[in-house]
């Protein structure tokens, strides 16, 4: 049985679910940490520690060049010295196109077989990966997990889905006869998926494998040769999963350097010297603006970015305002706001936000919202873990910082103890209450734990605020409460104009934050924060091109 | 009944003609000019000339600031003297803005009905775009008829069916439902298509209608509203589609400036001013490759280009030589080498082509080739219809530069007569013989009935020279011929490499040149010969953003 008939009904299950956007309908069971086993947690930090201080030798990439490793644990607050094997960009183009004919000539089933497989193989060392990624992100234990095990397959799987369902979009030929009156012209036609080339993913810090494996799996899926050139911070986590892809490929008889591991040191970063290369075809980026809009200028290649936001909530009418609070504390703890959906600009009337109960003030609201991030924070079953660390120093510096802007500091950030890891660098949300026309200091995304309060004239400000930082700075989520049908649509229509997403009076266990994949866009593409979306059709398409051949059908 | 119920039938056909990529298994009465009855063609011609020397005041277009046109026709070597309403950009822009909302909220439903309703109108009025064509573009009255009446349609339907696809490819709406153990997070999710904004659609003189339709109906059924600026010698044609398209959106109590003819003159072009407009989201255009890269170097926009590129033929093995030598002259003639599919570079190896009957050498082959050129350019009832006349006097000097080339003339252009247009500007094509190391003279396109006999080692380097010409200076069409299974193959991907389509072994009735909607991509986006394709599903997905909302459901 081929790995494509092994795993038919998981693709078949994946295109359904990518058409009803409605996943669990089709995975009632998708995985928790409990069904795998009760020792499996266990094993999974010990592989880890296994890996500290030694070179990392699990890849299938021989001759390394040199081998480094700068990776420091946020929580431990010191290097976990894993060195990786490095390689010149010369040599991972050259391996790369040497992998890449086998690979673009096989079929769309034998790649999908082959990649799907690698997501089995991954499923099993999701504790594994929990841990790597704790330990270079700063991530909580649960949302490490989550992120980088189950909810990152998901988001490959989608990536798998799209491709291999566009590959299959035209025919790989026909028989095409027109009549011509007198005469039939019959031609035999066939359609091949070129793939553009070499494809770099360009990884983060902070989702070192959420945010990269789509670009993996999209490029790979259309027949394109990888190369990961992860964070120097953030290697450990995505060098498993290519090891297990690698694994895949050499079994089923392919080169493994259909995907490598390009690993770069802070010193010696090859990201320009790769993504400048003209063979590297096909680009996928997650970070700053800055290196994002760079890339996004490099001529003659497809290239996919997620940058930086400023994302909105916009208050303007609730149901319960104690609930709301507390969804929104919870949002802004999440991994200390180092997630790129996390929100930073709250919009709330000066007049004050409608409750059943009457007209809460302003400052009442944010009253409430700062003892809720107070109780999150110092409920110590909880707020260490949501918090987790700081991935970079230079997040605590901007946190500092945030207090010393021309605004007035409601609540201070401070750091906490984390009862697992004594060193580990924490920092709460600091909270600020800004007057809407001082526009300069909430117009540009302040990362990390950082929250402003804005108070505007009405909602009509909230929401053209709103709109125009997203179209002028780009976001990437939006909250709303608002309780008038009416408005809501309003807002659903401006922020559409401002291609971002809204999540409208969340409360409960689901927060702005959070995207899944097969149903959320995450990033859609159409406004400053990317250029892309996980995953839409554009995604895949722009990595192939359809090219035709014809010829006269034998008589 | 409404529009959209009208004429679902003939969107569901057009869908599954898109999937098949086999047209006229769903079309097997695709219309000939004789099924328009015998009067239409005669009505058609009165129709045309009756607009010559006046203004052109069909369009629901008002205030008109000023009323010029500047059209030659070709044929009868003086000015059409037909006004159009010219319109500042800021006034089209503004008019654009107004009719974008209502637009951009009509269901896909309303938009397919209204603009499949104004294809069954333009069919009404074929003969009379055949007329404008041939007086705009110097083509021949066959090609005018089909190219800017049926096929053009085609075009334009294959647009509508492919976006009316994409905007159906998410769900509107639905309940997502996750379980989460002890209870399920239940939210409604709802998605919207969003349109970027304002389409720019820049034509080009020779096919006025073909190049255009796929653009303004792509962009159209998408949401977006569009602005055609047509090349001010090819106005009429497009200006007749306008008409039709704003007279339906009007019945429909639709704005008719969702579409607008924006016109200019040869003196005051509106090209720049419209493209670099910020509002301005999607550009189509078609023309030559300096202003195809200004646009598609524009920041924040859409681009779909298609510019310039070299073609070629490989001449390697051939079944009957007579048949091969009659199928490229007839190729070379047609509308005097002015279509972007035309061939220009012939390669064929210095030891000959081989043959059932031997080898055939390079200079019997070029022998062959002249001898059939000259026997259709001579034969009273095909050569004149088939050359049509040049658009551009430069083009007539392009070819007189061409015999000045350091390369051997073996065929001087000249003019010939045609019966019904004494003033008629003809050029028959030129054909030169040069030697493959020569590279400087054939890499650029040299746009007219220009044709480049080029000798080379061996069909190893035949096919090098047009892969490494595709790559480095784009190709719309290649032609090859072969009899070698294994040699077929190796031209097929090694072109495809070069994302340059491959018509195998053409002979009788079917002609490189040509390429059908719904089967054909026309340019493949994947060379510098432009950046997009007739209709594949970039062409579509990249003019609007999917933009998601949710909301926890009501319990």
């Amino acid at each position: 049985m081929s790995l494509f008939e092994k795993h038919q009904s998981i693709l078949e299950n994946a295109i359904n679910a990518l058409h009803s956007r409605d996943f669990y309908a089709q995975y009632p069971e998708h995985p928790s940490p409990k069904i795998y086993g009760e020792t499996a947690d266990e094993e999974g930090r010990k592989q880890f520690q296994s890996r500290i201080g030694k070179k990392y030798e699990e890849l299938l990439q021989s001759g390394a060049e040199d081998w480094k490793g700068q990776e420091e644990s946020p929580y431990l607050g010191e290097s976990l010295n894993i060195q990786y094997p490095l390689f010149s960009p010369e040599t991972l183009i050259s391996r790369a196109k040497e992998a890449f004919t086998a690979w673009r000539k096989a079929t769309p089933e034998t790649r999908a077989g082959i990649l799907v497989e690698s997501l089995e193989r991954m499923k099993e060392r999701f504790f594994e990966i929990a841990y790597a990624t704790m330990h270079t992100t700063g991530q909580g234990y649960m949302m490490a997990f989550q992120a980088s095990g189950p909810h990152a397959a998901d988001r490959a799987l989608e990536a798998i889905a799209y491709g291999f369902e566009e590959l299959k979009r035209v025919p790989a030929g026909t028989t095409w006869d027109k009549p011509m009156g007198k005469f039939n012209i019959k031609l035999e036609k066939e359609w091949r998926a070129v793939p553009k080339g070499i494809g770099l993913v360009v990884g983060c810090s902070t989702f070192p494998i959420w945010n990269s494996v789509p670009g993996i799996y999209a490029s790979l899926i259309t027949g394109n040769p990888v190369i990961v050139k992860p964070h120097p911070g953030g290697i450990l986590p995505i060098a498993i999963v290519i090891a297990e892809i690698q694994k895949v490929l050499k079994e089923e008889g392919f080169d493994p350097n259909v995907i490598q591991l390009g690993a770069d040191t802070f010193d010696k970063m090859i990201t320009k010297e790769l993504a400048e290369h003209p063979e590297v075809k096909v680009i996928d980026y997650t970070g700053g603006s800055e290196f994002g809009n760079y890339l996004e200028n490099l001529k003659g290649k497809a290239v996919f970015t997620e940058k930086t936001g400023v994302n909105s909530i916009i208050l303007d009418s609730v149901e319960d305002a104690d609930k709301v609070a507390a969804n929104l504390a919870f949002s802004v703890l999440l991994y200390s706001g180092q997630m790129c959906t996390a929100p930073q600009n709250f919009y709330i009337p000066e007049s004050g936000i409608k409750t059943p109960e009457g007209t809460l003030s302003f400052d009442d609201f944010a009253q409430k919202f700062i003892e809720q991030v107070n109780a999150l924070v110092d409920n110590p079953k909880a707020g260490p873990f949501v918090l987790g660390a700081i991935q970079n120093p230079r997040t605590c510096e901007r946190v500092a910082d945030a207090e010393k802007l021309d605004a007035k500091v409601l609540l201070k950030s401070r750091t906490i103890e984390n009862p697992m890891f004594k060193k580990a660098r924490t920092a709460t949300p600091v909270v600020l209450e800004v007057d809407s026309s001082k526009k300069e200091l909430f117009s540009s995304e302040l990362f990390g734990p950082i929250v402003l309060l804005i108070k505007t004239k009405s909602t009509d400000e909230s929401i053209a605020l709103a709109k125009e930082l997203a179209q002028a700075h780009g976001a990437i989520s939006c909250g709303a409460y608002v309780t008038d049908e009416s408005l809501k649509e309003t807002i659903a229509d401006e922020m559409s104009l401002a291609a971002t997403p809204v999540s409208f009076n969340l409360t409960g266990g689901i927060y702005v934050n959070q995207n899944a994949g097969f149903s959320d866009f995450h990033v859609t593409g159409g406004n400053p924060a990317g250029n892309a979306s996980f995953t839409n059709p554009e995604y895949v398409v722009k990595r192939f091109t359809w090219v035709g051949f014809r010829e006269p059908a034998k008589a």
